[in-house]
């Protein structure tokens, strides 16, 4: 037998089990906070056809795709979830019912280059909403209820949710002159939090020409420390700049019945998120004691998601968390909270007998009351059975030899203690299920102090 | 801007909304179950360097597998997730507690011709249990266990899980003189539900030139209407035939204790599954009403998962399910239960004013209460949001007008009855959690009668 060295390419993450529970968990949470939403799950094909998935073209991303052709058929592994999802409401618009409120928590596939904390192979948990025409600005004004409840119950409170919104911007380069330049102007404002106030003034001057004086106003509104005032100066001076303000109010007027908590929230004029698909409010989420990872669940508004498949107009606001980065960041910051069960049993069985029969009865009683149980009936020494079990973490073990057989009893034995007792299996079943009630509510993140 | 005419590829599943939400809960209930048992989950990469995945080469699998280059780098998608397992055991081997559970539902991807009910995307959910050089038979007495309680829990009633024993079969072809074509035999034989007593006869005799009253021995021993009996007349005349015969009594043996109903489990000598990997208990279940569909969750006891990779020697036992397949042919067959909520939401909340706080504040206080509230605030008429959930079967509105604002009320619909309410927000809140509490045993199959 040649044997072939066993290898995971670089750029793909490939857990170990406990660290996998934990990542599982995490996709959990999520699920059971978008659902709360009255999001619908979504799964998209991984494999598309190119010229579908590739309809938009162009850009970084085309180099990066995943392509090849199998016999004839030239086919395209997915990059992102939207272009998916666009393909999908297009596809089945008359089967939808709109708004059209989906989650999808998949794989796209990137081929970057490889370096730490990059993925070629990565999770993303999208949600988005998508009107039928329109879509009206509450459903702008709940997207950061969503960012709060689904990080709180990751267990994460040190993170700021960062709104602006496009027509803020637009209304202020129009004003002060910069509708020629918009993308750039967009482009480089959106540095300002990495490369700082200096540099992005002596791009906007030197690289696209634009006037100091207005360069000047313009990063002065954006880093102005009370926004909302700030912008009301300029009300009545510029169309597009009053929509921008007055949905900004909106949005931000929300947040307390949505249960945001102030300290959460923050409207930032400097985030402009680098799309040009964004048409509305945006959105970043910055972990306060991190902000050098940058955000961790970013999205906004368009105004069309679908253009590339259909005539129909199809407004939406979404969301997007990497998943797979987020784990990475989290892991390395000691951030995955250490007392998250990650057994893959709450009882290891322990028969002593040739005949395992009266386990075999104990395990079914067990999971019949929904606790997890392993038989381990392997001809290994009791030791290494308590081995087993401290190293997977197991929280009791059930030990069954000829004495308990006789007795009709079981001896269940609190690996974490050393407490042991004989109980009968109802009263076995009964405390277990009682002292791992109380770990229920365990968080995936615990933050550092 | 050109329109691309959106469209997935053929072979490929995605499912609308309310079949989606089916599919998920199918997945749920299977993790649930094979949590309950001690099985850990674990994702492993779909993109795998060809030369790994391949290792052990050859077959109808190079065939059909998606391949191709990236830059100098050979890649291939995963065709199965046992492949994939034993990578990840071989790589991970100092790492991990023996026996090793594990379960894994994700999708697979083979090239196949395109055809009915043939999916070349799919989802595969598999466990395997590996022990680290020895495996007990215990082991594979649990298996059937899984299996029933699995699909119980899906709602199925109407199954049988078929067992026999590879070392069964090896030692009757000892002893009836037909080792040296035991491969073609196997084979063979393994056809006779499908083909039926004569063609195999025929096949045997003619094709691989067995004795006609060896072949006839052999078939009438394998159709016997009691196996166990039939088998107990050759005792002590094969060493590898008596080993079988005292591993499927062990397993026979322990049913009762693991909860599986006679009904359900049946001992076929029949059962040979191709693989040749297989050495010990092989499994099949079948839809009762539906024996035509063929077996629905296979696998078997094996020796070696990992020779390709390791010198270590890894025993194991292992079943899988073509979830896509299955789901495919359930909803062929009726058997998706009309009745399991597929709703993206329990209540739909109505705000009848343009500032809609009290709308929201609703929607977080039954949000923190665990209850799927989705805020319809789109300029259309109120009847057009009653249709909307309609189409979505969601089970409660909450208005929100005027006068339930003054009055510090919500007006609950019950969607299905028709009834209404005027409540406050907090026996609002209680009265449609109670309403929603009686709905959460609701299976995803419903066998029609």
């Amino acid at each position: 037998m040649v044997i072939v060295k066993p290898r995971t390419l670089s750029g793909f993450m490939e857990l170990l089990p406990a660290g996998q529970v934990a990542f599982e968990k995490m996709i959990e949470v999520l699920k059971n906070t978008y659902a709360l939403y009255g999001f619908t799950p979504l799964d998209t094909t991984i494999l598309e056809a190119a010229e579908v998935l590739l309809a938009k073209g162009g850009g970084e991303t085309e180099k990066q795709i995943y392509r090849f052709l199998k016999g004839d058929t030239d086919l395209a592994m997915r990059f992102d979830l939207t272009v998916p999802l666009a393909k999908y409401v297009a596809m089945n618009q008359n089967e939808l019912a709109f708004p059209f409120r989906r989650y999808q928590i998949g794989k796209v596939y990137r081929g970057e280059r490889a370096q730490r904390g990059r993925f070629r192979e990565f999770y993303q948990a999208d949600i988005d909403i998508i009107g039928d025409g329109a879509l009206d600005i509450s459903n702008e004004a709940e997207i950061p209820s969503i960012i709060y409840r689904a990080f709180t119950a990751l267990g994460l409170k040190k993170f700021q949710i960062r709104v602006n919104n496009r027509k803020v911007l637009g209304g202020l380069f129009e004003l002060l002159g910069l509708k020629e330049q918009a993308g750039d102007v967009m482009r480089t404002v959106d540095k300002l939090e990495k490369i700082g106030r200096d540099k992005v003034l002596a791009i906007l001057c030197e690289d696209f020409g634009v006037d100091a004086s207005a360069a000047k106003t313009l990063i002065d509104t954006l880093e102005s420390t009370d926004p909302v005032a700030t912008l009301q100066s300029f009300s009545g001076k510029n169309e597009l700049l009053d929509v921008g303000i007055s949905e900004l109010s909106i949005v931000a007027g929300y947040m307390s019945a949505f249960g945001v908590p102030a300290e959460n929230f923050k409207i930032d004029l400097t985030i402009a998120r680098g799309l040009d698909y964004y048409t509305g409010t945006v959105y970043e989420t910055i972990m306060t004691e991190h902000p050098e990872i940058g955000s961790i669940c970013s999205g906004g508004r368009y105004d069309n998601l679908a253009e590339y498949y259909t005539e129909k107009k199809l407004p939406g606001v979404g969301i997007s968390i990497g998943l797979t980065r987020l784990f990475y960041v989290l892991e390395e910051q000691k951030y995955i909270n250490s007392a998250l069960p990650t057994a893959p049993a709450d009882v290891l069985i322990l028969p002593m007998t040739d005949d395992i029969t009266y386990a075999v009865t104990l395990a079914t009683g067990l999971r019949s009351a929904g606790i997890r149980a392993q038989i381990h009936a392997e001809k290994k020494k009791l030791k290494a059975k308590f081995s087993y079990a401290d190293k997977l973490k197991i929280p009791f073990a059930a030990v069954l030899g000829e004495d308990e057989i006789t007795a009709g009893t079981v001896t269940v034995k609190d690996l974490q203690s050393g407490e042991q007792n004989a109980l009968d299996f109802g009263a076995a079943i009964q405390n277990i299920a009682e002292k791992l009630a109380g770990k229920a509510d365990i968080t995936v993140i615990s933050e550092p102090v």
